[in-house]
């Protein structure tokens, strides 16, 4: 399945959600995050999400398809991910 | 069609931007819009972004898909974009 993540986190949590999504998903824009994962890895994904975030205060939105070829993107401006200067 | 548009956009020019993106689309999330479009609507979005953007300094990441329903969403954490709170 291919996922797309857009979270907006406190400031004193982004190290580490960032430093946990680049291991299965690659970085696309400052607070997205995107890439084709198994069930598997969407289900601890999600479950570490649940524990990493302060839910009254972050919000995370997990977008996902079951086939990246129903997705086309567009992008405006900087790219302001990419594998290179994450962390 | 269906659109996600996520930014990352400096702080002057946010409220242009926000002004201009909810007279089309719904407030998901801080940075965050969505909502069913027409072809038409997509291009004058597109057109106004690139005006009111500065390409050097700003992101904007437009997904599309023909439907929404090859799109699922969940949603984890508080609820930052809603109709009532925008603006």
């Amino acid at each position: 399945m291919y996922v797309i993540i857009v979270y907006d986190i406190k400031v004193e949590r982004i190290d580490k959600v960032r430093k946990f999504l680049k291991t299965y998903l690659e970085w696309i824009q400052n607070s997205v995050f995107e890439g084709e994962i198994t069930k598997a890895e969407m289900r601890s994904i999600i479950k570490n999400l649940e524990k990493m975030i302060k839910k009254t205060e972050d919000s995370v939105l997990v977008y996902t398809l079951r086939d990246e070829k129903y997705l086309e993107r567009k992008e405006i401006g900087i790219q302001k991910g990419n594998k290179s200067n994450i962390l």
